[in-house]
């Protein structure tokens, strides 16, 4: 097994998504020596010769042709990806918009995005018979990496930044990785984290990683099944170190150049306000981002001031006419709240950003009639971080068992 | 469309699972006035005719034919069912059983099995034209009914027996249902609701409920076709009020009487040893449960000491040569930590009754060879009960960033 993945390795390509193939790049880093753009896994299959494999059970297997992988090994999944793709008909009504979707990515095994990312990495690693990974994280990325390490029979080192919750320590810890909590900066710890792991032998797939990005493109795929094989005609993310964003759109671009979509999905991606600095440089029409002096706001799963991929995103969004903008707090929430109350939908309220960027682009009329469906990735589960729910406004009645038909009478 | 519900209304059959079909039933009452078993509602194609969608998106689509619903609402669907099955070789292995596998029902819309159900009985409702919904719950139940009658657009009262935590009156809350505590007894309550629902319009979707048991079937279709058509030899699955269990059989016994399957599976229902009642009249050779004294378990979400499809669930499972076991709240804690780290699924405790069930069978020589596939229905996430964790060990190790080399170094 090992053997045949050393064989295969060599067959392994990462490129630059701005410059392409480059002859020597540096394996052990995710960023492009040339632009520092990301480095993604390329597909083994060739451009015009990939097709979908509708009738296999995984994600992973369907798409196999896009993604950097020989074969899938299926006991290393934990059935993640194919998340429902739910139309949001009342908060779609609100805003006069006919066709808006939410793609739950809450459903995955670990009740977030990252798991799309991480089978892939922890796919990859494991067939080159590496015993040992890592992540740099504060929550979802931890649990995803622990449960996937676990998974595999991997030892996984979790290296936490400072404001890690106690339940996010415990929800990753239950698969007893490695946990480290780092005093220092965010940003110099996923470049250590880096250095230091090539040094060890421990393959850090943090949330900028050629393989983790190939993993992302899944969702894109996806959608475009999904909606009947046409794409949708905008998709509204969370932005944080970019990595998912880029992703997405690597998948959406995939698919243009296999030509099963001609109109390319206007891409939106949000932030809080509270922390955001690609936000802040689109509408400053700057090509590199600034990083805030100061970060406030609850959404810490997306609040990055360095993003890593942030500048790849700046261009890429550019480039495809897309937008990046940035919500409140209080305008997650209040989604939040709607997607449940309105939809059932229970997400986080860093996923909520979604809906409260769409409000603001319909009041403001920027979403053009026949511009096609519209998704919001939701990227989590509310339950990854129910102190935020405290908020939430929370009637409780209290009535005695011979008073129930009168308490409920009342109600009525 | 309420017109064309009431029309075929007339078509909906609703009967005991044991007695059949009876002319005049209660339709308010769950349960059949001759034998006190729990009715089902039964599909509207007939047996012989029955066949599986596998080309169908939605769980209910594909297995309508199954299912008591003359169409599918897919806007009032939130993607549930379709869960994986995923392989538990390490614990497997350790048992020296050679095909273990969960159902994690952890990926459902709401986190739990109790989706199945309620989708089922939504539907049902809302084709009805009926626009009030209710349940009782302490938890899972809660948040389901809660999710699907807000995605409905129906006015949803939810009946919190006491003992119901914050975390889970604030998941359920976001869905903006009535909150109703009512003081009393859990039993009567169950009685109390469907008697107070019939009078004020409120149709009450119990954990025992013709339509609910009905959508439970969902589960034994999914494990026939994810297991390439065959049937499983053993499910083992928590018992709490008896519905979860009853709905897993009957969707076999469609199986077996479409001669899809010729063996049935061996049923093992597992209970909290702190609230055992029909573990205990299994034991014993009764035919009747007895209410404990006293209820002392972790295990919320299973602690039922008078399941109202209890002595159903003690026949059928006699008939069908099944088991019923109770472990501990050590045990089950334990096999959490089990499948978190060795196989790197995080289900709630209640959910870990499976494994630690299994654990016990297997010591003791109660599992032949050959007997084919082993299924663990996994009934929610972890994350249902952050509380819990707090038993679970966990090493922290701190680092400054420039000690980081040292740090994992020291690791290894």
């Amino acid at each position: 097994m090992a053997g045949a993945g050393l064989e295969k390795r060599r067959m392994d390509k990462i490129e630059c998504i701005r410059c392409g193939p480059l002859e020597e790049p540096d394996p052990s880093s995710p960023f492009c020596t040339a632009c520092g753009e990301p480095r993604v896994a390329v597909p083994l299959v060739r451009p015009g010769a990939r097709s979908i494999r509708e009738d296999r059970p995984l994600a992973l297997e369907k798409f196999v042709d896009f993604l950097p992988l020989e074969a899938v090994d299926p006991e290393l999944s934990l059935g993640e990806g194919m998340t429902p793709l739910v139309s949001l008909r009342r908060v779609g009504a609100a805003l006069g918009l006919p066709a808006v979707r939410a793609k739950n990515e809450a459903q995955n095994p670990t009740a977030s995005f990252k798991d799309r990312g991480t089978v892939v990495a922890v796919q990859k690693t494991a067939a080159r018979g590496i015993r040992r990974i890592g992540t740099v994280s504060t929550g979802n990325m931890a649990a995803s990496t622990a449960a996937y390490g676990a998974r595999a029979g991997l030892e996984t080192f979790v290296l936490l930044k400072e404001g890690t919750t106690p339940l996010s320590l415990r929800v990753a810890g239950i698969h007893r990785p490695h946990l480290i909590a780092v005093d220092g900066d965010y940003g110099e710890l996923f470049r250590a984290s880096l250095e230091v792991g090539k040094k060890l032998g421990i393959v850090f797939m943090n949330s900028v990683d050629p393989h983790r990005l190939a993993g992302y493109k899944l969702t894109a795929f996806e959608i475009f099944l999904q909606l009947g094989r046409r794409p949708p005609g905008m998709v509204v993310a969370p932005v944080s170190s970019g990595g998912h964003l880029i992703g997405l759109m690597l998948g959406f671009q995939d698919l243009e150049r296999e030509g099963m979509i001609r109109a390319f999905p206007r891409f939106v991606g949000v932030q809080a306000s509270g922390c955001a600095p690609l936000a802040e440089a689109f509408r400053a029409g700057s090509q590199r981002y600034e990083r805030p002096m100061v970060v406030r706001t609850i959404a810490h799963a997306i609040a990055n001031p360095a993003p890593p991929a942030g500048n790849a995103v700046l261009r890429l969004i550019r480039e495809r006419e897309g937008l990046l903008l940035a919500v409140s707090d209080g305008e997650m929430l209040e989604a939040q709240r709607e997607l449940a109350e309105a939809e059932g939908v229970f997400c986080q309220p860093e996923s909520a950003t979604t809906l409260a960027a769409l409000k603001i682009l319909a009041a403001s009329g920027q979403i053009e009639d026949g511009n096609g469906e519209i998704v919001l990735v939701l990227t989590g589960s509310g339950l990854k971080t129910p102190g935020l729910l405290e908020a939430a406004p929370l009637e409780l009645h209290n009535v005695s068992l011979e008073g129930l038909e009168e308490g409920l009478a009342r109600l009525l």
